[in-house]
């Protein structure tokens, strides 16, 4: 559809679209990718309840060009204003997909199939939407099989960005900036809240944590949480699940004595002898069976009945029988427990906390918790309304949401 | 006294010169000097309460490269084995010395004077020592008056370093390595026995404190240990009252609500509003009587007879009529509340914090809490002996302190 | 003028509201605030050239509410519909402000007197404004004077927002997010660039630096720059001349070698000697005439005629006679060389960084490079479009800039 | 060997005791223990270049604090006075060893066998040493099988310790402390020097390295070092290798544009497109053979022919079909291609390098550098003598090693 300036197409969005910020990312996109804007109708929201609408005809030099752009506005929440099927191709080998495959986003999506719009399941971001038998999903590239139909182009999607809430009592309330100069306090009541509120409702929480957890003294608290209901989840490695059992069997964490403070000089053995023994036990449920361990966070996981998946790392000393060596399996493993789990608390892990971050839909919340606020602001890439970002000390974090949890 | 290598001198030494790890810092001084050392006579304590003792010669190849070894030497708690009296030279204009002037440390330090040995006042490092009426002290270099009799080279002065206790069980529990993965509670349980010590015995407590106090909600504990009497001295400058008296009158910090998190836009303006305020009442003091001032910090220092001294900086907003402007003075005010305080906690605040470490004498330990690792490994540059590096979040730290000094 | 709401205003603006996130930050703040809005005319700008307009009815509970999110609005670009002059009170004593005073931005102001609109002078944020002889003139709280015309209210007042330029080739362009995994080159190279525009139009670059640009070897490479006229104004304090002193002297900065690296245990006394031997001669001046004080950073200042000023703090040693303690002076001194600055390059240092950003108008840009992204996140909250904020190694980054500055 | 303490042993230990830290180690490891020490024998070394040594009873209350302290003090460098053979036990099953098995060091290790003094091979730390066929090697505990010959308690065990070279002009030059404010150009010097040697001498060279090497823009001068020959092994993992082809098809990173640090929204796009590109050639050195992939490190990486390995984890897109995503084969290989290596440099890489640093010998260095001080810290924990670690920003840092290594 030639313009003066090349080609150019019809796009439309509708929604809180100023105060979400997509309007104004919308033209940064626009003009960054050299193309440019022309708005043709503009409706704007009369008060905080009103939704905004737009319509504009962008345009660009190329016809490559115009599908960049387009991509990138789809994947914002803008719809082709002309309405067409989506384009459906057939994967030719496994684990690839056609060069103009659609990326996805983690937002809600809908694809138009046979003129109808419909959900797409398992929704995720960076990965295809395959349609079999009528039925819409996103798959891991690697996943994909020769002959699967996978959605090319962007023609026939639609993407609904969570609009960030306007009225600022729940999620959003400090995430313009991460800093560590904060009141935790504020944070710990909210994220309370929210818990008390998954669980209200039935919902499931999961965790997903670092053995920093057991080295700044939260394992106890933590166990707290576990045993009165809240966690329904906990992903981690292998290196949490070691550091806990060294607490359980010796008192100690990487040599350190957890009472007392002294670091004790050989205490890397206890390390290895903590992997010793549950290696001899054939596993963290053995171990508990037999009576071997008796106390810490797996211990409580396992009485709890809480589905813990332990993925392996390169770093990884044992491994214990436990722990998921293979990554594709750990991966997946991973994407099955979060499968309807409503909140998700991220407590000092970047590793864990991305890969998990990344499976995620955007309407599942994050928590992340890190003394660092480089990690706070990684894992926070999500994007604003999606994670809260709590830069603090995670063993006196873990401390003030258990007493909140208990005082309500 | 030339040997084949040039220069000599035999220096002694003892005490726990193993452990403490004098002995390797004087062994790895004398190489990286290009100097030599030739151990005359080593008696090794035998066990732990046996003390060791060494005479050595050391060489060099210039009178000049020896004398400055030995500066470091003598530093490091070693005497020149021939005993002088201390050399004196005149001061020949205010606020000078001569070139050879001896440069002091922190630790306890006497000097030889007619044939006697005599302790010297106001420990502190980076001073001279000057010696008037018979008494000998240190002395800011910008203090020293034409005339004044300070003390030059090496020969007869005694540094005392103090030995870092074998047993552990106080102060070094945990100051081999500064980490944010460490149990925060050991450290707040230490602490406290420690403010109780001093209290106990009739000491002070100094508290060095910046505005994140106020962010991240440490106040109202802060407000408690005052009340509770364990704040004799609080050193900070103009931004903690500011933001504590913005607090105080608008319920926020920099415009972020403390109770909902919610930032305010415009809520910089409350800062510049209560600057005014205080201002117009002539002072924190005069704001208190005049019931304009009725909760916070301040508020609670007037209340309780804390010596509080502020000393302003470069970026500060208004200042309140209380914030000493003239750097020379506040220095002199920090120095002068230091005097006999017994122990200093220093919280969030690198600035004041490096400004107060450097008045204290190394018996005097300093606790060091802040969220980020590097601010705390620099404040402990004084030596893992007198400062305890806590790295974690100060609002909750407070919080738990308050609860265990209530607690026991 | 009430409504169903209570009582309400008509605030207008225009520009390019959206790019700019001014229209988003305008409806969040008033749900912030519990008021509301109802869009009475909105004309959006067709394309990336046009201007946006925008005409609201503000509407709040109570006067006092009312008042308190127009201040906010005025501040953020709007305006009041209804057009009257700025409403002026006496100050009623030195250094005091009426009550309901006008808290400045650094953006650019006017303010409506007699019917016309004026220019306010000397444009920086946390003053208020002052209208003498029908001039209008920010004025730092402490120097106002009794019977001073102060500026209250939001009446009369027009704030013009820099607006974030949408081409995006400029200032902005790495600005988004602060990070340490981005490519330094590319930010040299638009610095750079900047360095050059300025002078080649005959404006002024002032930089603030740290004791880091010692410490990490950009010494020379900044020498560099000030010999080639790139430096016209520098700020700093005691530290960065003194540890330039003592390289200059000893070739060590606190006693770490700077050419070989190796730490010199007693090279604190260096630092003392620096010190003393400044001292000594009066004066950095009077050390460079006597040829006391051949080469260094202070040295290259003083042979260019660089405007170098040295602000005082709590944590110095001696400090040299250059050093202005009284900080009042000082930051009167800063103010008074940064009057027709064009750039403002901070390096490594948060206390002067933050002291020299509270003096700027908005449309001075300023970068910020530091180590630690915590330095260059405070930094920048003088706005995105006013702070380029760059986290590399200031060594490493010097060097490059002065390759990069010579090549061209 | 009851005494009126309970229970001793008499070790006995040689070498720099004293300048390289083990003295004052072994005495704090005893009274932190709660054991005791006589000294029976001390000869300290006269002069730099003589060794000391030591001979002491060591007591303890009950003879299972007696083995703890006695396995420390082995791990040290002390060895029991009175000789045996090594005690061997069989192991049960798979996977697993006796309680009292010996926990190795990554120092070099010799055990007495038949009265016999035999070298371990494959030196790690964390493993426990077999003997097959009379030869003693180190083996994962995974990878013991049943019946193996497993080394328990410490009789017949002799560790050596690296000793700190006291001529300090090698690796321990900036070693004492870690710090962001360091010349980096020091630093820089010593490493070419130091991997000029290693090439020298025919040895291999080693890199870690994480996608923050492509970020920062140290690509191109990886590839100078690759094409230069200074690079034998590359460990790394999927992300490295999916950034580097994004960059080498599409000139962004993770959507950033690296020449012109543009970020584009949709870019994220281009890193499925990358991945799914190197999954239709079959992988990377199809894509290669193929011209698909013309540029980059992994490019650079085939046509040199280093030996490389991508180790997979929980947070990896795709993966590349060259990643290892059974972790224990990655693992395996390696420390497979790691068995010859001199020195390995880890760039930005915390999971990786402490995957790296824990398969090292302790005579193989390693550099690490990274811009977060707590990386280096962490990377560091090795020991001082065995890992410099540099903080600094790693584009600048690959920059100015190339240029240093090209100007020699």
């Amino acid at each position: 559809m030639a313009t003066t300036h090349g080609f150019s197409e019809v796009v439309e969005a509708e929604g809180h679209l100023i105060d979400s910020q997509i309007l104004n990312v919308v033209f940064d996109t626009v003009v960054k990718r050299n193309a440019s804007f022309d708005v043709l109708k503009f409706k704007i929201g009369r008060s905080n309840d009103e939704p905004s609408e737009i319509s504009m005809r962008i345009s660009a030099a190329t016809e490559q060009a115009l599908a960049e752009v387009l991509e990138e506005l789809v994947a914002l929440g803008c719809r082709l204003s002309e309405q067409h099927d989506a384009l459906l191709r057939n994967a030719d080998r496994d684990g690839c997909v056609p060069d103009d495959f659609y990326s996805t986003t983690n937002h809600r999506t809908l694809i138009r199939h046979k003129g109808k719009w419909i959900d797409v399941q398992h929704q995720r971001m960076d990965a295809v939407i395959v349609l079999i038998r009528g039925k819409a999903a996103c798959r891991k590239l690697r996943d994909v099989r020769i002959g699967d139909a996978v959605v090319c182009g962007v023609a026939g999607i639609r993407v609904m960005p969570e609009f960030r809430d306007r009225d600022r009592l729940g999620f959003a309330f400090m995430t313009n900036e991460i800093s560590s100069e904060r009141r935790v306090e504020v944070g710990v009541s909210k994220i309370a809240a929210m818990m008390r509120d998954v669980k209200a409702e039935g919902g499931r929480i999961a965790f997903v944590a670092g053995p920093v957890v057991v080295h700044t003294g939260g394992s106890q608290h933590f166990q707290d949480l576990i045993r009165e209901g809240y966690v329904d989840v906990l992903l981690s490695g292998n290196a949490l699940a070691v550091h806990d059992v060294e607490q359980a069997l010796f008192g100690t964490s990487l040599g350190v004595d957890l009472d007392t403070g002294k670091a004790i000089e050989g205490g890397h053995r206890h390390h290895m002898r903590a992997i010793n023994t549950i290696c001899r036990a054939g596993g963290l449920k053995q171990a508990v069976e037999h009576g071997v361990l008796k106390t810490g966070i797996m211990y409580e996981c396992i009485q709890q009945g809480v589905d813990y998946v332990l993925a392996g790392s390169i770093r990884d000393d044992g491994p214990l029988p436990d722990t998921i060596m293979d990554l594709r399996a750990a991966q997946d493993r991973y994407a099955a427990v979060l499968e309807d789990v409503k909140l998700v608390l991220s407590l000092s892990t970047m590793l864990h906390g991305i890969g998990v971050g990344n499976m995620l839909p955007s309407w599942v919340k994050m928590v992340a918790v890190d003394i660092n606020p480089a990690v706070v602001t990684k894992l926070a890439d999500r994007g604003s309304s999606q994670t809260l970002g709590i830069v603090t000390d995670v063993g006196l974090f873990l401390h003030r949401l258990a007493q909140k949890l208990r005082s309500a």
